[in-house]
């Protein structure tokens, strides 16, 4: 697309509006009951909590940095924080100068995009993915290459030692990945964080969803096994409230340095004031009562679906049974096209995303994304009993 | 650069660590009379007003929304204020869908960049320009064509119909710039514009400054002139706070779109926090009483710091004389360098930025510009008599 008075540059014109973007906002009526949101669940944002956290900030000298121009590397006493928390967990030994706060893990993936992509760069992405992290790589044109995971997540032994060496680096989301809600076993971690070692391989982790484990046993990040291999991304957004755009990327020192580089020129820093908010509403240990009612919630509300899915469906559908997170992963027998049943779905008020948009590469259409966290669970069996019928 | 591990994008790997910026960060010490920085000064922020404006969205259900994920053109409430105030200010008659809120209009520069330029692309800049458009442009790689100023800012005449013609767009800060403090005269805003139009030329009309405007006295925007060959870049940071990063652009509609696609992959959305908090704070007329407070505090500071500059600055040095805003230029003898200069001034205990950075082609050596607005008058006296004697 241009116009007579600009052009668009290769990269913005090759963007399109997606068709299913148009469908998904109709879903957006508070009639329909939408599976499709990856939205948090408004119950669980700590109002209260941040309130207090905006009091003691306002009615003290800090307002003055709260809303003055900030370090593009971000609020010192948050990465702090960050880097406690991370050694603690990891068992690593990093410092502050291996953490930049970003406006967002999304800003994560867009800088990594722009620090590591050009035309034709190889990149390695677990299949199926986080649909926001291939609309941001694709951006900078890379070669994807989909290495293809089950029911334990991202399979090591399909990743070659001839990829690993070639590709600048591999996407993955090893905790209660979105779209499917599968987790990373033990072993695999092991193993993968091996390979990366052996063949020189950067990971981009991303973790959102890591501490939405229901059991709250958490496993061992990748940055744990293979810390100057590994870049870790986290978020505020579903621990606290994402409405604040809140992340952190924690890696190798010159990586982290280039990253501070290009934010300066995307938008100079993150907010001081949200650093400043959530900085004051986790310094003490909130996290450690709080997090634990998320996971309750969501367990809860998983287990719901899950129970409706079993009771509704027929015995040609399968789904995964995710042990933390927001997602569910359906797959529909091979000759249902997920996209068409969007449309039929939706005319019956029931919407969901379909899988395709997850796939970098040879999309499979009998594919779909529910998210649970947001319904109320009358509305879930109404909703997954439509579903089930329309699949029928 | 690059490692064993990754090898960065060329783009990223063009993008150099300043060594300007490493003497600046030296200046950040409190004994340091630094005329370097670009921020405004905190006794401008309206504390208790946003106190008050965080309270009510906490107190209600508001804050449910402020907190959660928003949708990516922005808050529609605070996207409807901002076109009504340009419709009202510069008689347009757009529409919300010509409204993006972005994270600081960094960030827009940055969406603008990546919009419209290929390597290879013709963009036109006056110069000297704002350094932190020039670096975020330069990660795209466009071929920039250097249009000259004087006093009364950017000379229409001095833009040729073939550059015009070729260029994908023209940056220009026309209100109190950014180094220079100059201020484009009505006369040849009328003709920028009717060259832009006959040349079918895209303007990116950059107005951090518009409302620093000492005599209260505002010219008419680029935008009022070419509402359809204009983007206009708005912030909150220097009437509210740069710590919410808060800047809008209003343009095209088809051209918003476009952004609003690349916003999407950079951050999802600007916080919704913030947002929600600016438009609490302006939605009831409030800048109409704060912004006076903020014109009259520069415009005495300028006159204090531009007494000093004539009392103390041999006759060989010149410099900008403001009618709003942050910054005063100086013009030195051609054969002081600067940069050389701003070395021993730092021994010395006094800091600015050397003007070199300011251009996108053939620097001049001997300018600088001064920030004023964050100096008490004593030190802005000591800071100026110590770089004249410097220059003498």
């Amino acid at each position: 697309m241009s116009s007579s008075i600009w052009q668009f540059s290769k990269r913005a014109a090759a963007l399109q509006s997606s068709a299913i973007r148009e469908i998904l906002k109709i879903t957006e009526l508070p009639h329909v009951i939408s599976f499709a949101g990856g939205l948090p669940s408004p119950n669980t944002f700590p109002v209260e909590k941040i309130k207090q956290a905006v009091d003691t900030i306002m009615d003290s000298d800090e307002a003055f940095s709260a809303l003055q121009y900030g370090p593009t590397e971000g609020y010192k006493p948050l990465r702090e924080w960050v880097i406690n928390l991370i050694n603690q967990r990891e068992k690593t030994k990093l410092t502050v100068d291996n953490v930049l706060i970003v406006t967002g893990s999304q800003q994560a993936l867009d800088l990594i995009g722009k620090a590591l992509i050009d035309e034709g760069t190889k990149i390695l992405v677990e299949t199926p993915t986080y649909l926001g992290g291939l609309q941001t790589f694709t951006q900078y044109e890379p070669e994807y290459v989909s290495i293809a995971s089950d029911d334990q997540g991202l399979n090591p032994d399909l990743l070659s030692d001839e990829d690993a060496k070639s590709a600048n680096f591999l996407y993955t989301i090893p905790n209660f990945q979105n779209p499917t809600g599968r987790r990373l076993s033990a072993e695999r971690r092991k193993k993968l964080a091996d390979k990366a070692i052996a063949n020189n391989l950067l990971m981009i982790e991303d973790d959102p969803y890591g501490e939405l484990d229901y059991q709250g046993h958490r496993l061992p990040s990748l940055i744990s096994y293979a810390p100057t291999n590994t870049v870790y991304l986290g978020s505020f957004s579903k621990i606290l409230a994402p409405g604040m755009r809140l992340g952190y990327v924690v890696g190798p020192a010159d990586f982290i340095r280039k990253l501070v580089q290009l934010k300066q020129a995307a938008d100079l820093h993150t907010p001081s004031y949200t650093q400043h908010i959530a900085y004051q509403v986790v310094k003490d240990g909130y996290l450690g009562d709080h997090i634990p009612k998320i996971r309750e919630l969501y367990k809860k509300r998983c287990e719901f679906m899950l129970e409706q899915l079993a009771k509704y469906m027929p015995n040609t559908v399968r789904w995964t049974k995710p042990e933390g997170g927001m997602f569910i992963w359906v797959e529909l027998p091979e000759h249902i096209d997920s996209t068409a049943l969007l449309a039929i779905a939706v005319q019956n008020n029931v919407a969901f995303v379909p899988g395709e948009t997850f796939f970098a590469t040879n999309p499979r259409k009998n594919c779909l994304r529910l998210a649970f966290v947001t319904v109320p669970e009358d509305r879930i069996e109404q909703g997954i009993k439509t579903l089930a019928q329309l699949i029928k």
